[in-house]
């Protein structure tokens, strides 16, 4: 069996969960590490894979079928998902959901440019949570999904309170709110707040002499980010937060409500839970996935921009259709 | 706005379910219903529709763009769906899982003997719980899934329970074992058997005279059906049959977990969850979003047969592309 040669580009979380998936996929195997930290300094797990400069990309792009971009929507993703995708097939996990339009458009048009194709916004949300929503408004006209997310540690907000004076290291999680699930099982919710269906709570080590009451306020007082939910503060020590808050579980769930017969007089409900110890593991799992099925869309001579809810499902899989048909249809 | 047209053949419950799915179906339109029943006995619900006698398909041929099979996967689909697939775009819910290779097969053929396109084995389960069970195996190498079906009414369990003699009418239950479900909450649970998974509970209105404990023996002893479950047999008189077992509800769950980490040292699990008050109604508005996947799939030059597993979520959804990303993505 031809593997497929993969290159992770940005060795962080997401990284690092993208190498352990590769370990468990015995079609595709990694060739490179691509990195902006001086390459010497960076220490992979993988056995004699070279780490290179994220400047050597261009020379190093006939080591490599699909690169899986991982690095961040905000700053990275604009500027490196086009770059990349010139040369190579790529896959990345761009999940600023407001900005998807204009990245796939960019994204879409280097990928024809250069004859490649990229599968974007892949992972669970943007990403399996997507497929549940599209699916219920495709098969249940007019239902409606509410998306949940967490019990789970937010990486965007956590890197948010990070980033404020005095604050040496933050966890912020975020967490349904018990009884906006509750409501949901009864007919006819009314829609929910942010506030009404999400809490944020945030662990915080300050450092020495920081204004806890400044830090605090803040926090909550952040738009977009803390301002519209109940947010909790609580401070402890560096030694705690990193004793008692060390991983990056996640996890959530979309329910859909649609209704079905002659006059509507029926209600289908469909719900889609993920529970996940760690987060950049399964999301590295899910791009591994996609970088497979990118390859065979590439191969079969497919151009361009794609996301999950252009792939046929059996693409993700390394197994052949007739025995996918055979075991698990 | 062009709609597709729309042939419905067979008229039970299935069949009346794809009509109310179609009514809610904005790009799609009813253009006739095919019966083996005398038509003129057979009455529908959509206003200006006509019925006509299933040997009428071959010379209705050009009032429709996509036919979609309602009838039986026992005797009925592995006959109709290669004969019609010869002459149009043909969506069925052929669900005899042991079977559906072959059923592929020959549908295959005929699809590309009459250059047309078949979407088979659509619906439930085969169909959104076989998404679940082919995405958990693409992403989680090695993970285990177990399905669970009901608490709902089993059809064809139904039907064998109503060719006993002496049985005037019967309802059978599905339901999960709780202690399954809860077994699957912990590490490394055994497989289950049958028994410990699911109970089927049977509702029975004996004819006048018959003898029960034959009927109940005749019940718990049958194979395949009920010898490999603990299966409970109910006696009540016909009225209250039809008065306290009206509906067609069901519903179920794909419980998945797999694992994640360098070592496999974390767990992931993803569930998706039905519960449906009309399982023909549920099944027939997913056979109308597969008939839109159909006609854009034929029309887009594809020929052959095809499950969920081959097509791209978007195709089943009336909006267009950008839509879903800017929306539901």
């Amino acid at each position: 069996m031809q593997q497929i040669r993969v290159g992770i580009v940005g060795y962080g979380n997401l990284g690092r969960g993208v190498e352990c998936a590769l370990r468990r996929a015995p079609d595709l195997k990694l060739t490179g590490v691509f990195t902006r930290r001086p390459p010497d300094r960076v220490h992979i797990r993988t056995p004699g894979v070279p780490v290179r400069s994220a400047d050597a990309l261009e020379a190093e792009a006939d080591t490599v079928d699909v690169l899986i971009l991982c690095t961040g929507s905000a700053e990275d993703l604009p500027v490196q998902s086009p770059a990349c995708a010139l040369r190579r097939p790529i896959v990345d996990s761009f999940d600023t959901h407001a900005r998807i339009p204009e990245h796939f458009a960019a994204v879409d048009a280097a990928a024809r440019s250069g004859g490649t194709l990229a599968l974007l916004s892949a992972g669970w949300d943007p990403g399996l949570f997507s497929l549940a929503r599209v699916w219920a408004g495709a098969v249940l006209p007019g239902s409606r999904c509410e998306t949940f997310w967490g019990p789970g540690v937010s990486q965007g907000h956590s890197d948010a309170v990070r980033r404020l004076p005095g604050v040496a290291d933050a966890r912020a999680y975020t967490i349904p709110v018990p009884a906006a699930l509750e409501a949901l099982e009864g007919e006819d919710a009314p829609p929910l707040s942010p506030r009404e269906k999400h809490t944020r709570v945030c662990y915080v080590a300050a450092e020495e002499g920081a204004d806890r009451e400044a830090i605090r306020a803040a926090i909550t007082g952040m738009p977009h980010y803390f301002r519209d939910y109940d947010t909790q503060v609580h401070f402890l020590s560096r030694q705690d937060l990193e004793r008692e808050h060390p991983g990056l579980p996640h996890g959530g769930r979309v329910l859909c409500r649609g209704r079905t017969g002659w006059e509507a007089e029926h209600t289908a409900r469909m719900e889609v839970r993920l529970a996940l110890d760690s987060n950049p593991e399964f999301t590295g799992c899910v791009l591994v996935a996609c970088a497979r099925a990118a390859w065979r869309l590439y191969t079969a001579g497919e151009r361009g921009a794609r996301t999950l809810l252009d792939v046929p499902p059996a693409l993700l899989s390394p197994l052949p259709p007739e025995e996918l048909r055979r075991t698990l249809l």
